[in-house]
């Protein structure tokens, strides 16, 4: 017998995984979420059956998107998570002395419960003292707050289903709010690759173009995501990803990582002729 | 009816694309040839089995294996193509009116009649004046030639099969001495992602460290090769890749590229941690 894994990165194209065994089927008030178990990506996380986290290259993933803007801004206290109940952003931002409070708010408890019970690895945080989740809508949350956080980071899905809410123009610009005046905001922000993801991910770089003053795209390599060539948005009050960034004041933190470094941080907002092409179509909204 | 292409990246993960139809199948002395057409990534090359290039992301291999030395050396005249047989990396040759001649050494006549009649946008230059092909074993074809070559680019296929010879040792010991004096060579380097590929990889390096004075790796984003994350080797005898590199010089020449600039060359030289760490460990030959 063989249990293979399948997902459609386009109508045309499948990612398929030899899965050892299912580890953990449920239907949340949100969404289907399953942990299967591989050979090749040690276990894994899928909701509504799209790819979140491998236990192979979740690192890539968590570290670009905690690394890059806690390099960039000098005194980073206070962080929101928007999503990412699967633990591995906090993971990442509570080996950071200098971050106080870290509120992460997950639409779904039971993504969490489920992460916590079979991906330790990626959930082995969440019990920090400067951690408190909120289980609630991110869109709602940061109605509510006003210069409160100089990080937001938008961990979220992709942008249909649960997570398309943080994908509008609205939330964009109740992040703005919610900063500090020297805040910034990181956002996974799809694929350039096929055209299906391309489209969203100029909406959403016109959305945070459109409120934010310094707004940039970074990119990495992480394999379980369709095309394997995944982008991040870096979205600013006062400074600038590249110029802005400190590499030496980075190092003296002495912190150990399997792919972010000083390098690859400029390196990833370099990119490709036919991204930055994309970037720079308005698409109308 | 759905007819779809696979491929195995590993013994537990598949590749796949939805195929219109086969348009070519051939058996030649060296390898099975194969020429599907998809509406995803229109028409695509595979040897026995193994996808080569699609039209869709083509143009990022064959920029990344030609305009990343053309930047570096100052003044190429002379290059040498080993494999290559789909004449991408000579479409981006021919751009450079300085260079002289161009010598492609693929083994397989059969590739090169395919890539003519099914591919169009790769073999589109080959015939250009100082383009020679000989139908030879470029191992072979290395050892008769001394302090000729400024470049010289192996674009083979992987590391088994007929592209083998073109990974071992005495294979890069005959480039350096078919290089002039301040001569480099680059090759396809495989993946670092799978550890089955990343074997290949660090093998390859670690020759290539043994024959030349200066070896770099550099990286680029492959939807569709094995992970997406794909390597390049850089050996060189005088010049750096990125100390040595002269950006405004290659500005002024008014390539269009679609993937290739001079940021993103400085930015694939900056490896991710775990990719720096295989390419330290020695693997004993």
């Amino acid at each position: 017998m063989e249990l293979w894994f399948t997902e459609k990165h386009t109508e045309n194209v499948t990612f398929s995984i030899k899965v050892d065994r299912q580890l953990y089927c449920g239907r949340s008030d949100f969404q289907r979420i399953d942990i299967f178990e591989s050979k090749e990506f040690g276990r894994f996380l899928t909701l509504d059956g799209y790819m979140m986290l491998t236990e192979k290259d979740e690192f890539i993933y968590h570290e670009m998107i905690v690394h890059v803007p806690m390099a960039v801004h000098p005194a980073v206290k206070r962080v929101l998570v928007i999503g990412g109940g699967d633990g591995g952003a906090v993971r990442e931002l509570v080996r950071y002395p200098s971050i106080e409070q870290i509120d992460l708010v997950e639409i779904d408890r039971q993504v969490v419960d489920v992460c916590r019970k079979y991906l330790p690895q990626t959930a082995s945080r969440l019990d920090d003292p400067r951690v408190t989740i909120y289980y609630e809508d991110g869109l709602k949350f940061v109605r509510t707050r006003e210069n409160v956080y100089d990080l937001i980071i938008v961990d979220s899905t992709d942008p249909f289903g649960p997570g398309e809410g943080l994908f509008t123009k609205e939330f964009y610009g109740n992040c703005y709010k919610a900063l500090t005046a020297e805040g910034l905001m990181v956002n996974q922000q799809e694929s350039p690759f096929y055209p299906v993801d391309a489209i969203a991910m100029q909406r959403a770089h016109k959305r945070i173009v459109d409120s934010f003053p310094i707004s940039r795209v970074y990119q990495a390599h992480i394999p379980t995501y369709p095309s394997g060539h995944w982008l991040f948005g870096f979205a600013s009050k006062k400074y600038h990803p590249v110029t802005d960034f400190n590499d030496s004041k980075w190092e003296t933190l002495g912190l150990k990582t399997k792919y972010y470094n000083t390098k690859i941080h400029i390196g990833a907002f370099a990119l490709p002729n036919y991204v930055k092409n994309l970037l720079e179509e308005v698409e109308p909204d």
